[in-house]
């Protein structure tokens, strides 16, 4: 049994295949370490970066000494249900920097998590219990308003006309004239089977928000999505060119409750919106959609849209925030102001779990936190080293932000004059800061079969990773939806010589695909 | 804004409201630390253990140990779609205890999470896969059968009689006899709309399995799961009552496609049922719903149905499992074998958050490693210490087992005695190893208003354990489920005098409610 690999042997043995199943020692800064036959570490520039995970590389010193403190000083790692000051620090010193990029000085409510995914669930989550309370609290209105219309006919200071009657269907030509009595007994239950109407959920096409039975029903790739339908409430996918439609897509999905109001002597009957658009969840930055740009215009759509029907924005900063694109937020840096934002993976500092859903304040319902809550999250471990990633961002007036923009701008460029030297084997750059991608023209139709093969399968961008890890020593992967894209996530700390590397790779890649050399490209012996 | 708590301030109020908001600067074993106004350490003893995290206790020295090795020697924690021989290690090592506990020599496949909520969604989400999956095996078949039928009649050795188009409802008195053609049509409408059923998720009664979008819907408890019922696949909830009736219950859901067979000369309709239960979710021992230990004859019960309508059982082990209560997984104690696992909490080992599912191997589906993944999950950190905590259970074969039991055996016995002299205040024990529970007396007819008000507001635990640490600095809090019931879950390593020390703790307050005392219960100026 001791020989059995039962931890996901089929992913490796796939990976295996295309050379992509190294086995790494030892991580340091933009480098991971595996051994040769003598047991040499072999350096390898790990352009994936955990998938956007480290923004300052493996095992930053400072980060490292941090957690090793806290080892040392026998942190409370699982204190639930009790202070937790450097949360508190930590969410306080999130909104200020929320506040600084979007020039809005309306504060956040954080939630701790402990993956994006989660993260992201939990912005849903809130966004419903807040539509729910909404639409509770319509409906007390309504029927405050109901009582109001009785007293005043009962008082006689207003009577029932038959437009009224009319407005909610009521046979107003019956022998006797339509009361009160009959509206509100009408108006009562149009109103309890329109409230039973499903809630809204909005997700962006192409973009990806994890793969738990909630959060799969909002990532786009159908793969990932459809086998799991039927756990979750399905999303409504918009695409970026429904956008300009957006209000018509909102008002088609309007349902109206029915109100009374006491209108001078006449009781009159009234629409009232429903709450039922729960969310609109998108990526300023799509990573897993193929380093999809979002663009300022499209931006602005999706917050007018939303905005005008009051449907609750959920920017996704997963992976596009920790200030990977130049700025701590992506959306910022496209005018995109979310009522909700889901951050981890950088904010773990390469080290820990760390995720957390930040709420504006102004709709932020506080019985929440008595309805949610999560054993591993909140804890000592990770929002200290959240609060750690936070100095280091900000440090030298915010010095890591303008690193991130140079230091990406250096990257794109390099990927850029691949593309003008290749552009019959690169069908495009894309990217902002250090969140770039680089798209193979598809092999769909090479004359190579085993590339036909790959291009069919989805997995060409895995096949010419494999060659770029054999043989150049860089490590990256494709977008999980964009198969023929590249991902390159590395830390702020990327150096010339690292790019040059991952240059001289793809451009080794280039030629060979140019040249249709299969054996040259997908030969998996490993290099020495 | 430095000054506003952004982080769950609201639920801090609360806590602070019963004398629970303690801030606490250090961990160790079953002591959790916080500062007087001189600075000094007040000691606190932990019963609650990180809601069943800590089976070692706060940062046991062997697995902070691991830890700072780690952190020293530069490990890869952000290493995805490499070889992961530490998690393959863990998985062959979790399978082979499984393997033990249930004598039965089927091995399991790992898929790693971070979070026990996340593996248990894991659970079902592969269970969903392998129902669709089932689905669509059984449609190919029933394709392939028409074609095997149609070829009989083609070629004369077989006929459509009568009665097979009465099986599916065609006319068969019509002046033309009833075709293959005919039939095969309408048997492939009729399973179409039929295969379209959604799958049902069972869960027991007074379950808590997560508050993720998907999880939540699993969690009995109706304030953690209405609010959000309209974001996932409602669960039907089971009571132990209803489980002599189990067969009838699924019996009930069954659904037959409809499938043709060749019967010597004649065709025949034959029914095939559709695989439409997804999973059956429970707790050996229900941690949240109040410690309540599901029984032997109960778990048969559910086995029994299961195995005969083919339901998948997902055991949730996240807070029982890891040898809590004398066995690593609680459901052996009672006889119960799991087609899932989902493990967590103590995993970690009390400082990582880690967290897997496993899924019996003949019903595994390697592609699921295709569709499903995670940033943060198999990391090299926390699957490291998930094989540190492996080591100090199994060592010296298997005296942290023996522990547990032992010391769960003196903790239960203490609180028995408790009861046995506080029949009026105490309701009732439970538990098993290190998971007890002590549920007090409803007090909603207590003649102090306070009191009541606790009661009404389902807080009286919250109350008590506030009384608890204030005076006697023993910390704990109540099931959340089941609000009277205060939970007990401390290390093997809690001593005679943390038991003696929570035994006063607990006589003082049984007899300030014997008393009445409202005073002396609620009065929350904090201790010296």
């Amino acid at each position: 049994m001791a020989d059995l690999d039962l931890a996901e042997s089929h992913l490796l043995g796939w990976l295996s295949t295309v050379g992509l199943d190294a086995h790494y020692v030892r991580a340091e800064g933009d480098y991971l370490y595996r051994l040769d036959e003598q047991g040499n570490e072999i350096p390898v520039v790990d352009f994936a970066g955990g998938y956007g995970s480290l923004m300052f590389g493996h095992n930053h010193p400072e980060i490292v000494a941090l957690a090793q403190e806290m080892l040392a000083a026998g942190a409370p790692v699982h204190a639930q249900f009790s202070r937790h000051p450097y949360a508190t620090e930590l969410a306080a010193r999130l909104t200020a920097i929320v506040s600084r990029e979007t020039g809005e000085d309306e504060t956040y409510n954080a939630v701790f998590a402990n993956s994006g995914a989660e993260a992201v669930e939990i912005a849903v989550k809130h966004a419903e219990l807040d539509r729910a309370l909404k639409v509770a609290e319509l409906q007390a209105e309504i029927a405050e308003h109901i009582e109001a219309a009785r007293a005043a006919v009962a008082a006689g200071t207003a009577s029932v006309p038959a437009e009224a009657a009319l407005a909610v269907g009521l046979d107003a030509t019956a022998p006797e004239p339509v009361g009160l009595e009959a509206l509100a007994t009408r108006i009562t239950e149009v109103n309890a089977a329109r409230a039973g109407v499903e809630p809204l959920l909005f997700a962006l096409e192409g973009g990806f928000h994890g793969k738990l039975m909630g959060s799969v029903q909002l990532t786009h790739n159908a793969a990932y999505r459809i086998p799991f339908a039927a756990l979750g409430t399905s999303a409504r996918f918009i695409t970026r060119e429904d956008l300009p439609a957006l209000p018509k897509i909102f008002e088609e999905e309007r349902v109206d409750l029915l109100d009374l109001a006491v209108t001078g002597n006449e009781i009159t009957v009234v629409s009232r919106p429903l709450p039922l658009l729960c969310a609109f969840v998108l990526e300023p930055v799509q990573g897993e959609g193929g380093i999809q740009v979002l663009d300022a215009e499209s931006a602005a759509l999706i917050q007018a849209a939303c905005a005008g029907a009051g449907c609750p924005i959920v920017v996704d900063e997963v992976q596009s925030g920790m200030g990977r694109t130049g700025t701590f937020l992506a959306s910022t840096g496209i005018g995109l102001r979310g009522d909700y934002y889901a951050l981890a993976k950088s904010l773990g500092g390469g080290l820990a779990k760390a995720a957390v859903m930040l709420a504006r304040s102004s709709l932020y319902r506080p019985q929440f936190e008595l309805v949610h809550s999560s054993t591993f999250a909140k804890d000592y471990f990770s929002t200290t080293i959240g609060l750690k990633v936070l100095d280091l961002l900000e440090a030298d007036d915010g010095a890591a932000y303008r690193k991130a923009a140079e230091r990406g701008a250096h990257l794109i460029e390099m990927l850029r004059s691949v593309q003008r030297d290749f552009p019959d084997v690169v069908r495009d750059v894309r990217g902002r800061g250090l969140m770039a991608g680089l798209e193979f023209q598809d092999q769909s139709e090479s004359g190579i079969e085993e590339l036909r093969q790959h291009a069919e399968g989805a997995t060409l961008g895995y096949a010419l990773a494999g060659k770029l890890l054999r043989t150049h020593r860089v490590r990256t992967f494709p977008t999980a939806s964009s198969p023929n894209t590249l991902r390159f996530e590395p830390s702020i700390h990327i150096g010339d010589e690292e790019v040059a590397r991952l240059e001289s790779g793809l451009r080794d890649v280039c030629a060979l695909l140019r040249t249709q050399d299969g054996a040259g490209l997908l030969e998996t012996t490993p290099a020495a």
